[in-house]
């Protein structure tokens, strides 16, 4: 595939093979599409394509052979780069054994010692499929293992798309939230006064890494935070759940806590995981691992080789190649060189969030005008950035990718300027 | 592979290799195993393997080299049989291009028309992963077309591991139960009633094709009560979910109830859509589609496309070979070939259910000491039945296979007689 690293504007396809697509989709899917990757529904800008052919390294390529360096990683999941070669081979060797039986493969035991082994909380691993599995199957647990219903978790916080946390309230019935109560993310004493509240109820604690969800800006955990809740759940007998399915393997291979010296009782993971393979994990304490034997825990495709055999080769090309440190280098020359964009361009985008996982937003953009522009601009350059998620950098960008990606950038807000 | 056709036994391998993965299993996973394929947990003969090594067609091998023909099909999922040449072809050939993206490739469209086109009812689908995905999203669609709360669901029906539908209490709230309410399959007035005292607030009827859970007989589903769901529901304007993840596929490729003239409002298709490839779809009609809309369905690797690819190649593959015919034929001679093996032999075995997931039980064995004889023998000869959950027949199922079944099953009467 080829990249865009000049400011000239790549030739892009006529769209022609999307919008037939899209017309076909229309008819056979309501809406057209569904999810976090419908484009129509989420608004994205005119130009950003729906369908997909292809996908190698640091680069995707629409139905219309329009290639982007990527930036958003298939929203996560692809963390050493797509069609990594030592994921591939580690799945066409498993794949020539076999993949789905009537009991799993050693695969199994391999992947769950290899978590326990890295995952420093970790004395155990269970594994599902999607990220809502691991999240709910966290809470199951910790209802389990206290006795007690309530889940406390931060206001706007994402944990999973089911009737309990999705947030389009369509279908959502009264009881599927009455169990949830609400705190602020980094403000302690909110979270007191929702344990207060709900005393002698509390059966967990779900938190992210950092904060990663909503409409404003990110914000990276006040260790004095985590600090916070790892205390209160000690004290009240809560089990602390860190929610790593988004952020898991791109802030820290031990845990994304870890390096501010919290450890969680339960983590779940998924996204990145096996490198865009479906997998989900829940890792837990030896204090919680009768309570996890006793919750019903399974899935038609959960115990699929596979995404086992790709799991376990993408943690080990992690940690071999030392692939955190090197998404870490590259997203603080993004993170770094997008401020120097604003500066230069003299435009008042904010840069948020953590550097591996960056979250762009322009002052006074409510209705995302000015991120739209930045974003399509940046598109016609063949760089794909996101105007109001949090975008993923991978271990397959390199300070090339990046600096096209830069390069994109500039021009996005060079037009931004102009439409000020 | 090898199969076994005569009456002698297979020379089992040692299990060594199995007993080690399970001593390393119960350090790193709670229990040693979890979920529905837990071989200690669920009580299965000592004999059955724990950890599988690799599948062709009809057969499963185990990590210490025994092979077996099997009867399970992965609980459902292997439909055409284990690596299928059309299907891995279609996913070889998908791999090549890429699987999962930051939007879904062309397969999605194929396969939402494919189904269209073969599904009786269906006007539309959405594709998500577990078959959970799918119950969970018909309730959900049911709910915000209907704007009530009440799902209506048969006792004992298995409709997903989470705690709305899990049969093992632990960590369930009675939140999470608050909007279930049970009739007995089969049983009109039961469900007349179920209705009646939840007036104004069904939301739907979520029912299996025919009955397959719990440890009684199965029962086809007798269609004056099929007829009288569906008029139900046109009455009280509840929504009608046939759940086909277990059944689907396996009796009728356009829908389950086709043959008895009933059709569902949504269906929940899953285990065999994708021959072994992690798949779920909901179908719905055009009624329900702004409802389908409306509703948040997404997840991580939802939009795959590889087993997206693996379902467009198993159905048509299906459709092409006549395989659900072919199925029949082979089931019917299974379980008359079972009644035949019962009646030499002099066991009281009973055989329940459609002919392609057909259940053992003998009469007065409540703790399953009969059940385990006769599969733990069968074993012992090289075939895998199972003593106390439906089996699954293949269309990689040939005469041979069933008959090398029969002869096993056989061995298995003898012991039983000889321990009666």
């Amino acid at each position: 595939m080829t990249t865009t690293s000049s400011s000239s504007a790549t030739t892009l396809g006529s769209g022609v093979h999307d919008r037939a697509l899209r017309a076909r989709a229309h008819r056979v899917i309501p809406g057209g599409m569904y999810g976090h990757l419908a484009v129509e529904k989420t608004q994205l800008p005119t130009n950003f394509p729906q369908f997909y052919e292809t996908a190698v390294g640091a680069h995707v390529r629409d139905v219309d052979g329009n290639e982007y360096i990527d930036l958003m990683c298939s929203w996560g999941p692809v963390l050493l780069g797509y069609a990594h070669p030592a994921v591939e081979e580690a799945v066409r060797r498993q794949m020539s054994l076999g993949d789905i039986n009537n009991g799993p493969s050693a695969r199994l035991v391999e992947l769950a010692e290899l978590l326990v082994d890295t995952v420093a909380h970790a004395d155990w691993a269970i594994f599902g499929k999607n990220g809502t599995d691991a999240t709910t199957a966290c809470c199951t647990i910790a209802r389990a293992a206290t006795g007690r219903t309530k889940i406390l978790k931060a206001t706007t916080a994402y944990h999973g798309s089911n009737p309990t946390f999705t947030p389009i309230p369509a279908g959502v019935t009264d009881a599927d939230r009455v169990n949830i109560v609400e705190f602020a993310f980094n403000d302690l004493a909110s979270l007191e006064a929702a344990a207060a509240e709900n005393d002698g109820d509390v059966a967990a604690v779900i938190v992210t890494p950092f904060f990663h969800d909503g409409f404003g800006d990110l914000a990276s955990v006040d260790p004095a935070f985590a600090a916070g809740v790892r205390a209160l759940c000690d004290r009240i007998g809560a089990v602390l759940i860190l929610d790593e399915v988004r952020a898991g393997f791109r802030l820290d291979v031990r845990g994304s806590w870890e390096r501010i010296g919290v450890r969680p009782d339960l983590s779940a993971f998924s996204k990145a995981l096996g490198n865009g393979y479906p997998i989900s994990a829940i890792t837990g304490t030896d204090q919680l691992r009768d309570a996890a034997d006793s919750v019903y825990l399974t899935g038609s495709f959960w115990l699929q080789s596979v995404p086992m055999a790709a799991a376990i080769a993408t943690v080990h090309e992690l940690v071999n190649t030392g692939g955190v440190e090197h998404m870490n280098s590259l997203g603080q020359r993004l993170v770094t060189g997008l401020r120097a964009v604003a500066e230069d361009h003299e435009v008042p985008l904010i840069v948020s969030g953590e550097v591996t996982m960056p979250k762009i937003r322009f002052v006074d953009d409510p209705d995302l005008r000015l991120a739209n522009v930045f974003c399509s601009t940046a598109l016609d350059f063949g760089v794909f950035l996101h105007p109001w998620h949090n975008w993923f950098v991978s271990a397959a960008h390199t300070e090339g990718t990046i600096d096209a990606a830069l390069t994109a950038a500039a021009a996005g807000a060079s037009a931004v300027r102009q439409s000020l």
